[in-house]
């Protein structure tokens, strides 16, 4: 049996490539009017999804789209071994408390906006490791919750500059198991945390660029690989500004990704009609636009291999105010169509 | 080669158990005062740690922490692959500004004060799947920087009732390799969400309690051991009203602790002249009680088996505002002598 072995400085490369079984997106009205409405899994009609409370709003968002994605994998929640997940509130709220009635051991994890890197990460750490036959990666944002959580309440009606980007309504959740998917993940690369000195809370895309440049740049070192040998190159939530500034960090390093480079936070959104400024963001925005856009086009070989970078910015309501800079980190997670 | 194996419902057995080949800890001057003082590392003289704000001061504790464990091990910062950190604040703020100078990647974890178990577990699975050469683990807590997060800032002076605990100012790091040290982990028990409904910010041992029984007894099944089979069951911060709820829900599970049941909380302060009321709370108390108490036991054999089992009391000031209940989590990690 091949093993799994650690590839150059910080990467990990699977030789029993763990498969993404099953996936669900759960998304709020604005996402549901946006480009990729069609195919996310359940879209509701009002952000509130029943609930008194935007946290229990996240909350049940998670709850659904976990049950729609084990019910997918055909599985019994009793079946999930161990499940990862985490969102951007305080404590992780939405994940606690979505979660509690679920009976399966909580990793509990916090990357910002890159949490569904994260989670895929030790998910598919965990399965090939032979730790599990099934394991859960399960990740949510909502624009009320975050709004409150990082900037002020909805009812303060807090203005937004067109760098800010949009926090993404979201939940998506992904079944990993050893075989049984038509996507595997073949390797992924843990993020260092990188701090620009950037202080902008309006600039998400200007905090998490430079952390993106230095994951990709180490994924391509680690694999010996070139840009072209993915399909496509596709971050969280870096937004247009991000994009633009990515861009020329990877230039300067000596790659060129133009042709490559998507960013869920560009594509969940119409920039034109739906007021979103540069884009959206939030680990609902990577994980709900990986369900229901790239891992369809993984399954039917429309691409062959991507590299999937969710981003995130480190900072909170107290370390912005006490005038701490907002570092990035992001995690790769290579996928591959089999 | 002997390979790691699930085992039972929710364990993970490790046939090539990781060793824990260096440990540190980091105090303020109150842990420092303590029954445990001797053994630490390092104690501040004052809790600030040279610091201008709490935050930083917790972060300034995490960085002393992991270069006096990496330092130990005679390593240097660039050979360790993977740190898995947490804290207790918003956004994990003391760990993502405590590492961002580290340049060693990083994956944040959040589970309360269980934090120190997630993140052993993590790091012990990573080095036994053969992802990682050493992988270090590395978990805080402060006093001042914790009542601002869940309760209320210092400076308003909040009264304690006797059930209340006391948030331990400390940082414990541990670094993790396959061989090398004279502590072994052998195995994890990760831990799910238990709520019984307790509404009671002020009292988190009896939050907790539910949790570490579900874990304890979920371990002994699924190892088929016996309490007695342990030296030591080591329960994070249950201080003395959780112990005597714990006790007594494993009785009524069969299983008596009583002989074997310790708690960091208990051990850290002394009741009599330190007013810390129901004993220490927070990520940092088990992590610093491990590193100076338990640890130190076992490598001279003095314990030859020792389950240990962080405990996390899930809320956040929103949850509780919010009527919440709270909810715990307890991952369990099985020492031993080598």
């Amino acid at each position: 049996m091949a093993v799994n072995q650690m590839t150059g400085r910080q990467s990990i490369e699977f030789h029993e490539a763990p498969h993404i079984i099953s996936s669900a997106s759960v998304v709020g009205p604005k996402e549901g009017d946006g480009p990729l409405g069609e195919w996310f899994d359940l879209i509701s009609p009002e952000a509130e999804f029943g609930e008194d409370t935007w946290e229990e709003a996240e909350s049940t968002m998670q709850k659904e789209a976990l049950q729609t994605a084990i019910g997918k994998a055909k599985l019994s929640e009793w079946q999930i071994r161990y499940l990862f997940g985490g969102d951007l509130l305080a404590q992780l709220t939405a994940t606690f408390f979505g979660n509690e009635e679920s009976n399966v051991p909580l990793i509990g994890l916090y990357g910002a906006c890159s949490t569904c890197g994260e989670s895929l990460m030790l998910a598919s750490m965990t399965v090939a490791a032979g730790y599990a036959d099934y394991a859960a990666a399960l990740t949510s944002s909502h624009f009320a919750s975050a709004e409150k959580e990082f900037r002020f309440p909805l009812g303060y009606g807090s203005q937004r500059p067109l760098s800010a980007t949009w926090t993404v309504t979201g939940s998506g959740a992904f079944v990993l198991a050893a075989k049984g998917g038509h996507v595997k993940i073949t390797g992924v690369t843990p993020g260092k945390i990188v701090d620009m000195g950037i202080r902008d809370n309006m600039n998400m895309g200007a905090c998490m660029a430079p952390a993106a440049c230095d994951t990709i740049y180490q994924n391509l070192m680690d694999f010996n690989r070139q840009p072209e040998d993915y399909d496509q190159i596709i971050t969280g939530d870096l937004g247009y500004v991000g994009q633009t500034i990515l861009i020329d960090l990877l230039k300067e390093k000596g790659f060129d990704i133009t042709q490559q480079h998507m960013d869920c936070g560009i594509e969940i959104y119409d920039r034109d009609t739906q007021d979103t400024h540069a884009g959206g963001s939030g680990c609902g925005c990577s994980a709900v636009v990986l369900a229901a856009m790239i891992l369809p086009k993984l399954r039917k070989g429309i691409w062959k291999r991507v590299l999937f970078v969710p981003t995130g910015a480190l900072l909170s309501k107290v370390s912005f105010n006490e005038g701490q800079a907002i570092p990035g980190i992001a995690h790769g997670v290579v996928l591959e169509h089999c």
